[in-house]
Formats: structure tokens, sequence, C-alpha cells
């Protein structure tokens, strides 16, 4: 525990802010930490349980062998992960952005739960969204709690970190229907047409999407809810709105 | 922290499988608890927060009032909450259940995270079923993490508690169609026909369905996936198949 790597990988962890600052992600788990190297993410440092199947084919990162002891004391997900790999945070901005000519997007806007990031990350992989956009988020979309969320889904998906007003101009400029989730929606995404070139743009779990969406042209939805439940999570309602995407241009 | 109600709490709260065996549940939350309430629970004890609105309006249950430190460290949830309620546990099998000609069920079978009973509850809530099964639950769907993922869904959603052999039975009776999600599924949701009496049944989050489901005749759903992630959170799913049925039936 007083090796120099396994120290900073320790305040890593215990300062999940540090993280972003020295431009770096940390992978948990043998198939994530694949899908990452195979999506052309730099490995910084790498971290073996002695049992891992990894050991014989990463060895040119040099990795440090743990005990199963003290490897357990190095990640966060407990149980049968066995590696642990700090990766060079990639950065994406808007312009990075490769779209076909009728996308579908995700666009989550300042959203506060990396939970949640990580399971519509899952989604809109399983979904086959064109991109996800990162719009003013409240969380760290690349923190260890999203990337695990999202099990694998942001190795395989396009995405983008920007803030609200780059991201409304983008959609104007390139002419991509936004169909807000807005709590005074008055369409059911059951009755709206998603053929087109579309954005599904969510907003953030305690107050939704915030006024500066009002200045551009947009559809806004409303899922039907027939209880006394007065909200989805936004995870769920993300993922009913994006399968009635695919529903339709499957048709 | 010495008073004997008090005590009673904290042993629930540590040893959550006392609750079941004492025949109680806890809620938390003054909505939450009037919910409950209005529902025709019944309030064994009550514990409020000094400044909670319930002290003038639930004054007959003779609420133990605690100062906000007390209280703190009496409720799970930390935050606003200033209410906790001792309920009796309600006991629902399927004897009890008042089902319309056509009905909509929603079968949760083996599940093991009381997060995703709660929220199938809270997203079953919301598209109106008539009723949700908990079928050979691995864990307690009356838990206090269920209950507070439900958002109060629980109390505005007819359930009952049973077994996979006594579900299937009521079925096959009741000439129920039942929709499994299952890995080897063939159709996905939106290419089925959801406008008779149906069930869309859930499986475990890590085993899926077990064998004794083979048994009835059925239909096997499989939500399609277009990226490498290759399952989805099982109350993602349920919510995809709950509103496809809502979409149908509402044409």
């Amino acid at each position: 525990m007083q090796n120099a790597r396994i120290k900073k990988l320790i305040h890593w962890s215990k300062k999940p802010g540090t993280q972003k600052k020295d431009g770096i992600c940390i992978v948990e788990g043998e198939r994530e930490i694949m899908r990452a190297i195979l999506s052309g993410w730099l490995i910084r440092d790498l971290f073996l349980c002695e049992e891992s199947d990894l050991v014989s084919k990463l060895q040119e990162y040099s990795p440090i062998l743990c005990s199963k002891d003290v490897f357990s004391r190095l990640v966060v997900r407990q149980g049968t992960i066995m590696s642990l790999a700090v990766f060079e945070r990639p950065i994406q901005d808007l312009s990075n952005l490769d779209l076909p000519k009728n996308p579908l997007l995700l666009i989550l806007d300042g959203l506060e739960k990396p939970g949640n990031v990580g399971a519509l990350l899952r989604t809109a992989n399983s979904v086959g969204v064109d991109a996800v956009i990162f719009s003013s988020l409240k969380c760290d979309p690349l923190g260890t709690n999203s990337i695990r969320n999202s099990i694998g889904g942001i190795f395989n998906t396009q995405w983008a970190q920007s803030n609200s007003s780059n991201v409304q101009k983008l959609l104007v400029d390139l002419e991509i229907t936004p169909y807000l989730m807005h709590l005074s929606g008055a369409k059911s995404p059951f009755e709206m047409d998603f053929i087109g070139p579309s954005a599904i743009i969510l907003g953030s779990e305690d107050k939704g999407l915030g006024p500066s969406w009002e200045k551009i042209k947009s559809h806004k939805l409303k899922i039907p809810m027939n209880g006394i439940v007065d909200s989805l999570n936004v995870s769920v309602a993300g993922a009913i709105i994006l399968y009635e995407v695919l529903r339709q241009r499957s048709i």
C-alpha cells in the first residue's frame, strides 16, 4: 500500500474531482478495460489482481500485481472484479462528432447523478443512437460510477461534452429537431414523428430543462402518466422515448 | 435515544429481516405517509421531527416528537424528511385481487434488488397496470428501499404476493396471456399484440426467468439491442414494454 502508483490511485479514488483535473479516468473490470483499449483509449497505469486473466495479455503496460486483499482495497466495485486501469481522459467536443445524414442524438443537459448518466449511456448504446452529448452536466460522465453503470456502453457510443448554448447552436446549424422532455409538454412521444433528424433532450433530475431551451424551436414531450406518481426516473423516461424512436424508425 | 419505541424502531432498521417477521413496514416522508393512510394502511407508531407539518395533523397517533438531531439518526433517507411511520404490513395474496375483464398485470418473479422492485412499482403506477404481483421475490417489496423508490406508487397500485407456481396457475385459470422477457425471446415487443388480457413477466436481474415458466404457454419477448451492451436494466426493460402496451391500448 506504500507503492507510489497505488498511493496516487487511492488519491484519485478518494477525491474524484482530481480525476478530471489530472486528465484521467478509472475503469474497473476486464471486459470494460478491453473495450476501452479497443476504442482507442490510452492506458496510463494498470493494476491487476494476481489471478486476473489480463496478467498475460497486458504485460506491455507493466501492471502492478496485487494480492486479492490489497486489490479489494483499490476498487469501488466489490466482488469478482480483478482489474483496474487508469486511462487518459479523452476530450471530445462537438467538432469531433461525425454524424450521419439523419442522426438520432441523446442530449443530457444538467443531469446531477452519475448513475443516471451511466444508465442512459447503456440504453443509448443499446438503441444505437448516433451520439450522446453531455451538455452542462453537474456530474462527471467519465467518473467511475457513470462508466460502471454504462456497462461498457460509453466505449462503443460516440459522445461529446459541451454546454447548453453550444449544443443549441449545433442543433439549429445542422437542422436537427429538438424534442424536449418537459413538464409543460403537450404531446406524448407516441403521437410524435421521429423519422427525421432528431435530438432527444433530457434535463436535470430535480428541475428539468432550464429556460435557455425555450429560445430555440422545439417539440415538448410528456410521457403519459395515469397514476398518482407525478414523475418518472430520468433514465426510465429516456429509455421509453428512445425505444419509441427506434420503433418508428424500424417500421 | 433510550425511549423504548425509538429503540424498537432502530432494531427494525438495523435488521430489516425483522420487519417482515414482526408484520410491519417503515414508511418515510410526509407525502408517502399520508398516501399510505389514505390507502387504508394502519399506523402502529409514528415519529416526527418537531418541525414536521404532520405534528398537528396526526396527533391521534400520539407521535414521538424528536429534535432534528435525533430524527436524522432514525431515517435512512437523509435530507428534508421529517416524518417516519411504522405501519402494519398488509397481506395481499392472489385471492385478494380484483381484476377487470381485460387486465394488464406486471409480474416480478425472483427479483433480488429492492431498488428495482420500487422503480418498477413507480412505472407500473404511472402506466396504470391493474396489478403488480410479487412472485417468489428474493427481496422484500415492502422494505424501506422498495417503498422509497416507488415514490408512493405502491400505495396506489393493486398488488399481491405469491410464488411462481401459484401465479402460473392464476394466469392459466383466468386465460391471461403471459409475455416473458427472455434471453431466448424471438419477438420484439413492438411486433407483439398486447390488446387482450396480458401479463408482462420479468425475471431476476442475474438469471432471468427460471425453467418453471417454460411449462405454460407464453410469448417470449426480447427488446432489440443494437450496441455492444448485452442487457438492459430490468426496470428500464420493464418500462419499455409496459409503455408499449399502453401505446397499443391507447390507439
